[in-house]
Formats: C-alpha cells, sequence, structure tokens
C-alpha cells in the first residue's frame, strides 16, 4: 500500500488523489485501510518517511562511494536519476518536491517532514562537499552547507522543469553549471 | 475573475481548485462563467496568459533597467520577488512553477503552454546577461543561454522552497550562490 501510494503521490500529488485509487490499485477495501491508517493524511506522511527512508539510501550509495571524487559522485547521482526519469516517462518526479508545491492544502505537520527531509538530503551533500575541499578539488573558502543547500533548492526545480519539458536537458543544465559554478 | 483565478491557483494550484471556490469570491453564477469559458481548462490556460503578460512586463521593468549594472538588475529582481512572497506571507508561489509541477493531471496544452513562457522569460534574462558580458562583469566564455536557463530552472525551486520553508531565505541562498557561480 505504502509503495502504491509512493508512486501515485509521486505522479499526480496527495491532495488531487483519492485514497480509492490506491485501494483499488492494491485491492484492499476501505475498511482494511482504515485499520492500518488513522486517515489519509496518516497515510501520507507514512509514505513520505518510506519516500526518505528509501532516497537516504540512495544518496549513501552514491555520496559514500568512497573509490570515485566527490564531485564526480554528485554527478553520478544526477545520472542515475536521469536514467530513472526516463525510465517512468517523466511521470513521475520527487515525492518532496511535489508535496512541497501543495503545502499550502497540506496539514501542516508535511510542511515541518518535508523541510527536515531536505535538510537532511543538504547534511549528507555538505559531508561529500567538504570531502572535495579536503582533497583540493574545491577551493578552502567554499561554504559547503551553504552550497549544499543551493543544490536541493534547485534540484527540485530541475526535477519539475524536466516533467514539464520531458527531457533531461533541465538535469544536464542544472548539474553542468552547478558544478562549474562551484569549481569555477 | 482572471484575477481572482491567478490569485487561487498561485496559492493552491489548478486540479485540487473547483471553479466553484473562484465563482464564489467573484460572486458571478455558474452559468455566466460557461458564457465566457468554455470549461476550466480554456478558464486555466487565460490565466496562465494573463500571468505571464503580468510577469514578463515585471522582467522587462527590472531587466530593461539601463541605469542599473545588468547583474545588480536580475539581484533587484529576486528582491522584489522576496517581498512580494513576503507580503502574502508564502502561500503564493509562481503559477508557472505550481502549474508545472502539476502537468501530468492537467491537459497536454498546458505543458507546451508552461514550457513556452519559461524559454520566454529564459531569453529575457539572457539579454541581460549578455549586456554583462558586454560591459566585462561576466567573461566572454558564459554561455548566456545555458546560464539563463540554469536560473529559471533553480528559480522554481528556490520559489518552491521558499514556501515551504515559509521563509526569503532559499531566494537569498539561490541568488547568492548564482551570481557566485557565474561571475566566480
Amino acid at each position: 500500500m505504502l509503495r502504491v501510494g509512493m508512486a501515485i503521490f509521486t505522479e499526480q500529488g496527495f491532495s488531487s488523489t483519492g485514497i480509492e485509487a490506491v485501494l483499488r490499485q492494491v485491492q484492499v477495501p476501505k475498511g482494511s485501510f482504515y485499520h492500518y491508517f488513522a486517515s489519509k493524511e496518516a497515510f501520507g506522511q507514512e509514505v513520505l518517511k518510506g519516500y526518505a527512508a528509501y532516497f537516504a539510501r540512495k544518496l549513501d550509495h552514491w555520496f559514500l562511494a568512497r573509490d570515485v571524487p566527490p564531485l564526480e559522485r554528485v554527478w553520478n547521482f544526477v545520472q542515475d536519476a536521469k536514467a530513472g526519469m526516463t525510465k517512468y516517462d517523466f511521470r513521475r518526479g520527487c515525492l518532496v518536491g511535489n508535496l512541497g508545491q501543495e503545502v499550502l492544502v497540506l496539514p501542516e505537520s508535511f510542511r515541518q517532514q518535508l523541510e527536515a527531509v531536505l535538510l537532511d538530503w543538504q547534511g549528507r551533500l555538505a559531508l561529500c562537499l567538504a570531502e572535495a575541499v579536503r582533497d583540493g578539488t574545491l577551493r578552502a573558502d567554499i561554504d559547503c552547507d551553504a552550497q549544499a543547500a543551493f543544490f536541493w533548492i534547485g534540484w527540485e526545480g530541475a526535477v519539475l522543469r524536466a516533467r514539464l519539458a520531458q527531457d533531461v536537458l533541465p538535469l544536464d543544465i542544472f548539474i553542468a553549471s552547478y558544478l562549474a559554478g562551484i569549481t569555477r
């Protein structure tokens, strides 16, 4: 149920999706749904938690690849994301970006949860950038936290634009300009 | 009716907004609505057209300010956007970003219209960046089109994040890092 929720919410967002659409796909009656989740809100939060855990594992896989130079790890993460978006015909974006766009019509609890997830991603990237400073690829005066924040701010825009353009080009422009900007 | 549509769609998106919500605010009966617009889709497209025209005038105001150095014009545009978002308590984002996020559940016509609007903004910014190359602020090897594309890709992410954080900080981080990246 969480897996189907993740897929549907990532495609079409939370507020315009009825619980019925999820239940139809998993063939579970409505009564059983409310046995597991108190509300659509509670279900959405569990889906977001599951997505955050999945994405954290993905980031660890790419950002902690000790045998790859740090900035190449970031580049590799983007190549993987490009392959993922292409695989789903640009139907799926980033669940955090989708829900973030809907923040005004979502319960307040989502807002804090989404911001916390983005700060977690920021921390993971900042560690990777700090390695690039230590090995001399990045100048010592680079603010790794600010640059990691800049990455995820722009990233959500790049994913949004790739879905709109139905093309990986926005992701290519984003990562090329981002890396050129910090290494120039 | 278009003005109210712009406000509501910019706050809560298109698909989760019923025409009734718009009609309630302008106190127009449903029959009159369908006298002016063939459908909610046609109405949404007119709202988007109106927004694009409004935003183009705004960009001209900032990006064509001949007495201001080109990169300062871009900075000024962002300061103005910060004031605008603060004024509406971070309830309003960018209509193009909001609709862009919903692209999968919108009619195909929206997708092309949204992409065209973003390319128009990109062209306007590229001209401003080209002025910065001519006056020597930017290096001659800067690709103004690619950098303008990068700006709007990141911009939609920054507006999304500012709404999520209910703070101008993401816009500050975005513009500081963007300008540092192209001038470094």
